[in-house]
């Protein structure tokens, strides 16, 4: 099985299914979390703790609950970010955004339920006995700080200040580290935590995934204004209908892709200090840099 | 210092303070996350995780950062279930509920930071260097479980399910186990992990609190209907406005009474089986099944 599978199937495994989830009163719940976390997307943040897992020198299958778990931080931060009082969207990877489908407040507390999840998944007993308590333990407090106040939620209290406003450069990239660097940045660290716990090569997962998050934010700001909505499978020239500052607004598209270019260099470049073979999260880095949605 | 003032000041050493809040861009969401926390409340279940932990043989100082992680799972639970896509209440605790002063979008993100910023706790380096990655991770672990998709944020779906429903006594059972015992029992098992990580005083934790929770949450429908707003700070009658099932509207106040009282002595009773002082868990008990608020 590649990544992108052992993913999928692995991410079934945390929630109550068949007739267990049927006897659930609150089976609604269980069905709007699965809507969002089964609405795909490219699984890059699992993927990166995998990758990373296994050039530190551990498995696939150690990684798997951090991977998930991840991927469930992220999805619950789409369903938020997608509420009213939020970006207000309805399309999210071309099918009706989360509260479309199953209101405001199943929608709110589905992304509760996921942010919480992530945590069970992170520490549960399997987890443990696969990487034992101490990994287990610093996975889920590095998951906690990076995606808490003063890593993506933080990010995105930054985003919503800056609408309608002018915002220094310094502001948009204080943003871009917070609200999009920190997840992906601790997918990798994750990822180098289970597979060896060296600090060498956290620092350089670090590093990598800090580099590969702002040249992915930067072309995600490039692709809302290039891009079309089939391609995109959401809404495109939303920073502008918003009056959002960005990288593209401020820097302009030439600069921007160079900028892509620098960043995604910067992230393979710090793989040199890896002993194994780094080859797929070489590739991986250069395919985000060339997307086209 | 006593259990209150003990995690009052414990809790505001989580948050950045003075200059390090200041330089945040993001300084706004900090204010509104100590808002809430500050907003007082009892604080009933982080003194039950003190308490078990000192009867299971622990210390209240290794069971701080545990109580002070489930105050802010409460907490975020306050906020978003203020919400006006959820309850729409203006009020708690008798101040602006938080999203009257910080707005919806604020609002949001600080109830999902809280719910973050809990298991960052849990699982700090400091809480791991007081009782061990184990007794940390496996803390965390009861924390998710019970305040997430089959604990307390299904205990919210099913009560939003039965607004302006005929729903069974089985169905408000239900509810109010997960809703309102869950984290209350969490609290307790926390407590008894941290202190001695006995089996049996674990199970006699959940009992518990589980027990307490019952009696809480049946008086907290009591005291909907025989309160008054300044006692509460709260609107009153809000079941009834909401056209909500409860334990009162389906079996009268007297058979009300009659159950927090036979809850309250079972949770009494499960404390047999502790060979500490349990004296103060049972006035609590006793306590709780008199409030007035």
């Amino acid at each position: 099985m590649n990544y992108l599978e052992l993913i999928e199937n692995k991410l079934k495994t945390y929630f109550p299914q068949g007739k267990e989830k049927d006897s659930l009163i609150e089976k609604v719940l269980i069905d709007s979390m699965e809507y969002s976390l089964e609405a795909g997307g490219k699984r890059i943040r699992p993927t990166l703790t995998l990758m990373f897992s296994e050039v530190c020198g551990g498995t696939v299958e150690q990684a798997l609950p951090f991977a998930c778990g991840i991927e469930m931080i992220h999805t619950y931060s789409l369903i938020h970010d997608d509420l009213p009082c939020m970006d207000d969207d309805d399309l999210r990877r071309g099918k009706p955004s989360n509260h479309k489908v199953y209101g405001e407040d199943i929608a709110l507390l589905a992304g509760d339920a996921l942010l919480t999840n992530a945590f069970a998944t992170v520490l549960s007993e399997e987890t443990v006995s696969l990487v034992g308590g101490e990994k287990s333990a610093k996975c889920g407090r590095i998951l906690a700080t990076l995606s808490g106040m003063t890593g993506m939620v933080g990010g995105q209290v930054i985003d919503l200040q800056s609408e309608g406003k002018k915002v220094p450069i310094d502001t948009i990239r204080q943003m871009h580290l917070k609200k999009t660097s920190a997840l992906i940045k601790c997918a990798c660290m994750m990822g180098a935590i289970v597979g060896s716990n060296n600090e060498e090569h956290i620092k350089i997962a670090e590093t990598y995934g800090e580099n590969l998050g702002l040249a992915f934010q930067i072309m995600d700001d490039i692709l809302d204004v290039v891009s079309d909505e089939k391609s995109l499978g959401k809404p495109i020239g939303s920073d502008a209908e918003n009056e959002k500052s960005t990288f593209v607004t401020l820097l302009g598209l030439d600069k921007c892709y160079e900028l892509v270019n620098e960043y995604t260099e910067k992230a393979i470049k710090s793989l040199d200090g890896i002993n194994g073979d780094t080859s797929q999260l070489k590739a991986l880095a250069v395919k985000m840099s060339e997307r086209k949605n």
